[in-house]
């Protein structure tokens, strides 16, 4: 994350599916791919893709295609890849639990340091190797360890509550699965993910189009 | 769904925010909205709303602003809100159990039938209320009570050919989270969820511009 370049927030968005994308192609030990063949994979354009990807001092070379191993890996350090992200997890409930068990996060070097909650029945008890403590030691320990990320699986009414108080305590980025949609200011990087979302998409595409625009 | 008009994918993405707002306007007892208000709340310019509402044979009267519940309604039929989907969760792990109890699902009409797995330790318990049955009976339940959606939280290496079964048994979407994009004839409706992909936009707006493109 050494250079920061002005990146369109759309295009980050794309970003992680590109990624994805190329670390497919690695493990099936492709080394080389045009943007045309990237864009009939992906379902976006040729000329989408090679707008997306000059943004970054264009990696791909004319008639020669992208190298993708090289393009994976500079596409991660954009995303934070293994840049050493530390995250906790407040609300250990059965979601929360799902984000602490999920190996990808893991191999993508983003690092579990805490998980928080209030309930005295889980407070003590350990979740993928890590002790569950009171919410109420939850600022001290943001500030302490200099945590980047918290990810919110806490009941709706307590979102914006607990958003503020780790802002106060400087967190940087807060990954919200709470159904309510919280602010943050400018400078706190924030991801409001509206599962409910997913779902209808998926309902109103039953009986139309199926999955065509996928 | 009475009447299936052609939208496009792209509309279709963002009707869950509308309705998601709307609904919340309608909780705060606000009964009419004008699309330059309905922007400023969504991010999203009022030209580019009126396009979208549009396509729904346009519920607002120019000057005077939309309807806060009639759309809120139309958008939910739309969207097969209380149409009746009925559901199952293939994997009965963290995050099945986290789908399971999820009330904004139930509220929204989403009827969950069947909970599956393939371990002998849950198999025979209950899930909030449902008793988790062996994969090898799956078929005959989606087709017996002919199931709407089908949602994936097991291991990835398994996600295609579970979603093959569940094609065979003639299911009519897949709520995929197996963080492995499967495929699907185009009648079968597809979301793959990919979670990582959001944590990777978050840990990619750290240090950047903050959550300005929300």
């Amino acid at each position: 994350m050494e250079e920061i370049k002005p990146v369109s927030g759309v295009v980050i968005r794309r970003l992680p599916r590109y990624y994805r994308y190329l670390g497919e192609l690695l493990e099936d030990g492709i080394t080389r791919i045009s943007s045309k063949e990237l864009s009939a994979k992906m379902h976006v354009t040729a000329s989408q893709i090679r707008q997306d990807l000059n943004c970054f001092g264009g990696f791909g070379q004319q008639g020669y295609g992208y190298n993708v191993e090289y393009l994976h890996t500079e596409i991660g350090k954009i995303l934070g890849v293994n840049g050493g992200r530390t995250m906790i997890i407040v609300g250990a409930g059965n979601l929360g639990k799902a984000i602490a068990g999920y190996g990808s996060f893991k191999r993508r070097g983003f690092t579990l340091k805490g998980i928080f909650d209030v309930d005295d029945k889980v407070i003590g008890t350990k979740i993928d190797g890590i002790t569950v403590q009171h919410t109420r030691e939850m600022e001290e320990f943001v500030s302490r360890n200099n945590i980047d990320i918290a990810v919110l699986t806490i009941p709706k009414m307590y979102a914006q509550e607990t958003a503020d108080r780790l802002i106060r305590a400087d967190i940087k980025g807060i990954w919200n699965f709470t159904h309510k949609e919280i602010t943050a200011p400018i400078e706190v990087a924030l991801e409001n993910v509206h599962m409910s979302d997913s779902l209808m998409t998926l309902s109103c595409k039953i009986g139309r189009a199926g999955n065509s625009d996928k």
